[in-house]
């Protein structure tokens, strides 16, 4: 299943060494203004090769639209976004091809579909990630016409932890507080500085603690994992459709498809679990402008499924990236004890070029409630 | 959307104070011997009045098959199950009109529809989950038949854990080693000693803990969360449809569909993102019948959204009961403070009676990916 | 596959003989005033035993609004209605447990599903028709508030005709020319004329000839079919999601979808074949109030799949009823030779009680798209 | 809604004049040997330019598989074929930009999402159904293995009828009769008959008879209409899922989203309204292997819904093309009259080029439900 979203549905396709990687947007508004440059910018974010912490591949990853985008603006017919694979490099991939290597999808692929392109993970390789970036480039303009805005950013790397009383003074100097509605421009500015660091962590000094832990396990040719926070400012209330589609069920099932994502909580999550219902329980306040809202936000901006108007506030565990240039024990089709040495250009921390990643799937997500929760509005505006 | 499954489609409506809860299933096989007490047997293990840990309510919870099964088998039909909502108390609820209960659903409802059932939660109270329990129960016949067995306990309530090694004896004992198939017998014999708890842990030890933390916390008028994990036996390799319907994104959408559920986690999770790659990838071994295996199983038995075939291992994060005993701070829908005191005949500890639900909604998402599952097989042996 | 519509999403349920007949529907808009009488009324359109040209079967057919539905409006949560076959006969079904009656579907379902109930058609019979008329009356609803009317009558019983010059009487005096708004009135008037015609036929002269045919047929133990008419007004411009989702393409779906219909037709239909361009067309004209309009409508109210704002008018053909008294040739499951006399109350002519299935099926599909093009015009005005 | 089917599903995207147009597959079994070749050749049969009745333009339509294959061989993940625009020859369309043309879809669809493509008909153009022969190029394969074949040709063309005996004669002689296993190479044979026709009919008498229709119509800067039938051999019992996924419902939903297509019915459609019960029901016989089998087909090969094993049987009536030469009276967008002339090289019959479009519609719809079929059979046989 390859399609995701009810209203503004996504269907991506393509290998990882195949010719490219591709998406279809259907149920995208007309009317809205969009070029390829729109689009570039986001899947630059995620591009490797931008510091010595990320694999040093070269790949341009120049995104075109095929269809749907007429005169500058969406046609709200079909939107064919593509990113052939141009950079591919001659190499002989027979060595992988009846092995499975530790951590990967290899042996889970094989033993479903009897076959698989084993010139690189194909649909399971992060690269499939380029086709959801790319949509979710779109459904970011959607939300910001309507003044919503995620930001994902590295919460912990290699047990290195951008502290609580850290994150707080971000958003409260940068953003946005539980009552404000938070300053778009304080927002873009601290996205800004996501982006400019190394390990998309906003903060100095945790970034250089970050960094550090990369280097350190790079320098052994093994990997870390880590934490991708994400909140979403400027929530309307409403957003999410019991009981199958609740925000936050739709955002796990986003952010767990994955392949290197694990674990996922909203609020205190798991800390939650271990609280009295006298501590967990967020009270509600009369609003300065004489509306109701919860005066606390344990709960991550969602209850009962539906976006309460604060914050949304998730996290995502994410487990080390798999390939590793250390030899290990594994086995082949055939059962045979095989050492593996994975060569080439990886990654030593995943979580850096997934936090675009997951900011997109999240604004994937929140444009299709929005969708859906115009037409619930519409519809009973028009009903009454 | 209160639709899930692709091929094994449950639709559940019903309010908790309406005329009664139900369940449309849509696409079960035809075929299967079904009757009512094999669904029956399933709602009472959640029914609450089953000892003074849970709310004294009582409710029979008697299921009735409307359609979709004839001469004790199902047709292949749409299976229509209901639940009379027989046993409501007169009462008058009009306290609760206006006022938004801490911790529940009543504000976000209110805010997206402009309407609610404020008799109780609607749709948000916990009483809709006997549909999906319904519907779990023919899952889990289809699943008996294929081998596959799921079992869910308490992991962690009040803060007092069913430590690992204790879950590894329980196993290992009971059950199921990496490279056994589990043992039918004894994961029967296991899921009995579950259901015997009072507090749905088998350990009896924990389980006195456990309880323990319940009855402080509800001799102080508050309530308790807890962890409940969850593992499936005798899993076939295959099942997942990448990249959407992953294994583990389906798993996560459809427990965090649960009301009371913040946070999820596959295999060793949260700990997974602070390891190193050498750490945290399963090894691939060569099986005794000479097939392969992973050789570890932190991962929890899905590899790129596709089960490996050991065990599924999952654990979800309970967030205390929200309705407590003791007064809480709230606004009405006019913003006004109130101090509201739920009265009635609430749980103390939810994470008792979603043992059960987390268990069958499992089993519907194994369900539906089996049968997906079957059609790729079928299809790719008649195109080779 | 059991669900119709991707946002007003019905699930029907139910065979003939069993406990009821349902459907769940999804994405009804919440606000929307609901009481059983609203689809009480509908039913009883359908209902037998109306005048001696349908069946003398006793059907009470209540309606119970199971979820939903609270303090006489809807919540936005799914709408659970039952009609539970109360009137059942004993009856000795065993002689057609074994035998395939001409003309239905007791073959093709045994031979798909492996078993079937043989009490009756099962999920076959017309009486699964009854959730679509109770979904379509809330359907109906929801439509006129916006103005959209649909209206279905008997156009042709056993070679009896109502004449395209009297079908334009009708409407011209009762409603609607090209450039008028239909007038509420005048449509509802005509809808009193068609029901309050034994065989749904608002015009006197054509209903006693077609009466006849079915009296002369009934006598000879015979049955006849027909074709159903009908037309949509007050029909906006935009409705119809191409491709897949087109206007022409989801009636067509859901009207072949009823067992007895074998042939659709739009506009002018088969005749549009033999025409040339230059008549088929459509020109288009300056409407009164400086907008525009097609001139004729040939077309029958669809250009590309989506709605001209000219009326919708479309024809089915309704094959004659299958159950008929006279002895017919067959075999049995084993294929032994087999003479088949039908006993029972069965109806001489299918199209009577076809006529508000028709209408509601049709109801069903506009409503479903005029909510999807709720959706994007709302978004496409946040979008600009 | 820009996919079709629930098993097999088809997302297609593009417009006319944009920069291609494509489709992605999601749900081909892994395994099927597929290579460009397969699916060019089916593109080629309804390019334009084939004989001096089609448009002279010269469409390359030069397909490309962008993913899901390797090594000659379907993965089972997304199949994405595109075919580029590449002979865009410059033009100025400004002339259109405000113009509707009369029998095109240009006013519906400004109507509906306030801006189009008007370099050309858009999505709306027959264009668009270049991807769903690519796609149904796959599906005849699948559908190969299975014995399966769908053939179409034109059966009426302006006013020129193949007339039941001649059409009967095609298909004994050929192929088919009703007790016997349609012989794979004679209905090979009658294709190739098929599309060496110029008009596609494969008796040459009615074929010169249609084409002197089409060059009259053309003479005069007109356009014809006609029929395309279809005819599906060696169909298996058990394909369709009631109640809305029926195989009639569904090949309506699927010819009536073809733009040109107003109308359709199955076996003897229309005529079966004028019919008794006693001559419409196809009775029953015992088959030559002692199984069961209808000993008429007026039903078309579908019966509930599901089919019969008889071969099925459809006609859509094709309206004539809507661009002629001849001077059109109409209005701008503004409302101004206009008196418009197409210039350009349009097909003055486009039966022609649909022929080989309703055929792997067909194919989409059969392959769509063989699938459905095979997880019920399989799910079936793993639970009784």
């Amino acid at each position: 299943m390859n399609t995701f979203g009810h209203f503004f549905r996504i269907t991506t396709w393509g290998e990882s060494h195949g010719a490219g990687i591709g998406v279809v947007i259907d149920g995208c508004p007309p009317g809205l203004p969009l070029d390829p440059g729109d689009i570039q910018a986001e899947l630059d974010l995620r591009r490797p090769g931008q510091s010595e912490l990320t694999s040093p591949r070269q790949e341009s990853d120049r995104v075109e639209i095929l269809s749907g985008v007429f005169e500058g603006h969406t046609l709200g017919t079909p939107i064919s976004l593509v990113v052939f694979n141009r950079d591919m490099r001659p190499y002989d991939y027979s060595a992988l091809k009846d092995v499975f290597r530790p951590g990967h999808a290899d042996f889970t692929w094989q033993g479903k579909y009897g076959r698989r392109d084993y010139r690189g993970g194909g649909r399971s390789s992060g690269r499939e990630t380029t086709a959801r970036v790319a949509a979710g480039a779109v459904a970011r303009k959607i939300l910001a016409g309507k003044g919503i805005r995620v930001l994902a950013f590295a919460r912990m790397i290699g047990g290195q932890w951008l502290q609580d009383a850290a994150v707080e003074k971000l958003f409260e100097a940068g953003a946005a507080g539980l009552d404000a509605v938070a300053s778009a421009t304080g927002l873009d500015r601290l996205r800004q500085a996501i982006y400019a660091s190394q390990v998309r962590c906003p903060d100095t000094e945790a970034a250089q603690r970050m960094a550090a832990a990369i280097r350190g396990a790079a320098a052994e040719k093994d990997s870390v994992g880590g934490i991708v926070e994400v909140r979403a400012f400027g929530m309307p209330t409403g957003l999410g459709d019991p009981v199958f589609a609740k925000l936050d069920a739709l955002i796990a099932q986003g952010l767990l498809s994955l392949g290197a994502v694990k674990a996922i909580e909203f609020g205190d999550g798991f800390r939650l679990a271990e609280m009295r219902g006298s501590q967990a329980n967020d009270p509600f306040l009369r609003r300065s402008d004489g509306g109701v809202m919860p005066g606390s936000n344990r709960a991550g901006g969602v209850a009962g499924g539906i976006s309460t108007g604060l914050p949304l506030v998730c996290r995502v565990a994410v487990k080390p990236t798999a390939s590793i240039g250390r030899p290990q024990a594994t086995v082949d089709a055939g059962g045979q004890a095989r050492e593996l040495t994975i060569e080439g250009r990886h990654d030593p921390c995943i979580v850096i070029r997934l936090v675009p990643v997951v900011e997109h799937m999240v604004n994937l997500v929140l444009v299709d409630l929005l969708l859906s929760q115009m037409v619930t509005r519409a519809a009973a505006g028009g009903t009454k």
